[in-house]
């Protein structure tokens, strides 16, 4: 390595389990949705943590202003492919300066929405696969929102029996992935992110994404995002709002409310959301959960609930027991069970795995 | 880092900007081509330098030989996509000897045009965006350049409108893009590469790319690519030529001279590229350009010119402020106006923003 | 670099040769199958090796233990474009612990049975190009197979002219590549892998992977590689299995034993394996190889065999000239020439490249 002229940090995760998992697919019986359910073995990748590589770059510019850029990629390490819908750098990807001012950078950031749920909101910090509160694609399209309504608020069961494929697919696309939580948009491309100093606890993080799909008849859309947190010995809580706008006037924002409090033998967490697609439905989400440390074994629980207008009613839980090798290795057994759209589909997922990071 | 057995170094560039972009979309109305603008605000990548990142492996192998290989991979910071066509190294890959008698590698490499262009004929060194001779895509095909002629030498007005539509899809691919330079292929597959040892400031490179497109009834394909550049003290100069077959039988044939001074207070840069589609068209090219420090501060200005047989006139302007944050980090605000095909396509991006090399 | 809290390997290899490469398609022209040779000039990518970066990650949690991860890319330096479908990471991908247990780990892993192709019974160990038992892509179908049999079997010619279509069909996905011996699944997605402990010289892997696509009707389907190993001063033995459930209910099993021993004056290699498509047809092959050393340089030959019961027989010669630069650059010149299936189609290649390796 030629080292002197460079300041660049290579990091990453790996992350793997061999468990056992349900998924559903959904169909449409006459009037009914009805899901069929899968189990089988798997390797499978992100129990904890997302795997990924990335690359870190700091320079300090001197009188308090330094450059800063991320490059991160995420990645399945049971198959070696790329997540993210295999981009390059899916993960993250910006540039900026920082100093007293705060920091400010361009590129594909984390919403601050989905910065805060990680690392504030949620029991199972950054994971995926067992996290009870990330998942369940919200992302419904306009159209998809409105053939749920049609058919929960149809008249006559001939009229439901019409209805009823469009509703599966609607659902059909969320159906499989864990969590309970209604889904915005966890990284935004083409965005702004500011975030203020750290006041004796308190910061804020504004994310503002430019859609640039302006057409000669439409206006680009935006996604927003801003997050206020307050950070202090054993207490963290935040407040962050996020507007997704799915297609031109048709909106998702989700509002949440939340934190945790570490009361020495476990972190308690609790945390509230609102979920509206504007002026079609809404969705109350709340969750709980707990980090109890026992020596190198901490114990996690976590429990999510979210009741929509025309989403019906959905549950997941989380349980982990982690093993700390080392510092930078965590050995792990987890599960989650998932029931969605008043349980109709039942998902669960268990596993044995390990994490290293590097 | 296990450090003692490797020896590659590991480099990047981060480079975004925010700003504003007109486009354009090119139509046949009637016997006219009309261009529709769109201006809408963005985050961008690669204003000042193509955002990479990359691995550079040398070993010294005794008695003046050594070897060399590098894979860079070009990348959308405001997205995290990959460029080049989300090519793996898709700006460069090679490997190859140093010697006494020279360099030689084989892989994907720059072509001498475009390393001569972006060193020593362009004020905006390496510059993407704003730079004013990098851009416009002349690599039209045999028919499109025949669609365009077509609709230029119609007889009658009746003969236009029939032939509107197709020269509209000709000129569509390229109207989006900065610059004014016909365009040739900058980096080529299946090459190999050898440059002359520095002989008193004179060096010379070739290129030379095999298509292996070769079916049962036609050859393959080539690009060859070839330079001669001296650089001694405050002047620069450059002799470059290249054949690009883009279809066996069809090239496009780019024959520039040009080079810059250093006058102290400013450096100056002075361009002409001749471009001929054999037998087809031709189109004549001239740059010059301005690169003026004031301390931190160094102003860039590049006007470019280009004038065709059947491609009609295009001008490009660039103008740049850079702000020198450290050697390594850049600020910039930039702007570029470029007229395309007599004006009938006004494109314009100006931004503000930082490049980051590490 | 900020190497305090990391201990990540950058590596990889970067190969290249300039060359001529004949290639055959293969088509019915009535009851016969007819190969038409295309010869061109090209520089190609990976002659001794895969070129590849990666990242090696290790860490040691005290008590014997230790953790370790591996993300590895390959890649076509001649166009910078990924290996493996352009996966992200494609040749490796793993994360695992090992001890006085041996080592278990999860995620994309060679085969058993392709590392020991490479490592003991071939003498171009982890070549590609001009390895004479690496390539032929026996992973026919169900169906294939089926049509190949139908043909070769036809009663009468009216019948051998029907079915001849779908024979060259069958053929023609193997026909372009090297290589005598009949595909295995050389990377094994989803998979657990364990290796025992070496001792006393043996050493057993186990590599099981999980098709992970099951449906409503059929179960998933299953690749296990096995091997066993002796390694001991001059020489080393294998004996190596695997079954690759290519769509359920259908198997390809390899089964091969070989070693090299090593006479000081040259090493000699000498393998047998057989290929069974369940049910459908066997195809016995063989290989048989040396290295010899001359100080820097070292001559390589393999010829490889096989005879197949629908297949024809098959044969590939290979010689190189390997010339060590250093321990980490080799220069080289090599040849393979393979025929297959009864000769139908004559395959070669040659060329002249270097392999650096960092």
């Amino acid at each position: 390595f030629a080292m002197a002229q460079s300041s660049v940090t290579l990091y990453g995760v790996a992350d793997a389990f061999v468990g056992s998992k349900k998924t559903n697919t959904l169909t449409a019986v006459g009037a009914n949705l009805v899901a069929s359910n899968l189990r089988q073995t798997m390797v499978e990748s992100n129990g904890l943590s997302g795997s990924r590589w990335g690359l870190r770059a700091n320079e300090d510019l001197g009188g308090g202003l330094k450059a800063f850029a991320t490059l991160e990629s995420g990645l399945n390490i049971d198959t070696g492919a790329g997540q993210q819908g295999a981009l390059l750098f899916g993960r993250q990807a910006f540039v900026g300066l920082g100093g007293n001012f705060g920091g400010l950078s361009l590129g594909r950031h984390y919403s601050a929405f989905d910065a805060v749920r990680g690392a504030v909101l949620s029991a199972q910090n950054s994971a995926y696969t067992f996290d009870a509160t990330n998942g369940y694609g919200g992302d419904f399209t306009e159209t998809q929102l409105k053939d749920l309504q049609a058919y929960n608020q149809a008249a006559t069961p001939a009229n439901q029996v019409a209805r009823a494929p469009a509703a599966a697919a609607a659902l059909a696309r969320s159906v499989a992935r864990m969590g309970a939580w209604t889904g915005y948009v966890p990284r935004i491309d083409n965005s702004i992110r500011y975030e203020t100093p750290n006041i004796s606890g308190f910061q804020g993080v504004l994310v503002y994404g430019f859609g640039e799909n302006k057409t000669a008849t439409t206006g680009a859309t935006k996604n927003g995002s801003a997050s206020l947190t307050y950070v202090n010995g054993p207490i963290a809580v935040a407040l962050v709002h996020q507007d997704d706008e799915l297609a031109k006037g048709f909106h998702l924002k989700n509002t949440a409310v939340g934190g945790n409090y570490d009361f020495g033998l476990a972190k308690a967490f609790l945390a509230y959301n609102q979920a509206k697609f504007t002026g079609l439905a809404k969705q109350n989400e709340w969750a709980v959960g707990i980090r109890a440390p026992l020596g190198a074994t901490t114990l996690v629980a976590q429990y999510a609930h979210a009741k929509g207008d025309d989403l019906g009613k959905n549950q997941s839980l989380g349980l982990q027991v982690e093993y700390t090798l080392s510092k930078r290795t965590t050995a792990y057994a987890a599960l989650n069970q998932t029931r969605r759209f008043d349980s109709l589909a039942k998902n669960d997922v268990f596993g044995l795995g390990m994490r290293h990071t590097f």
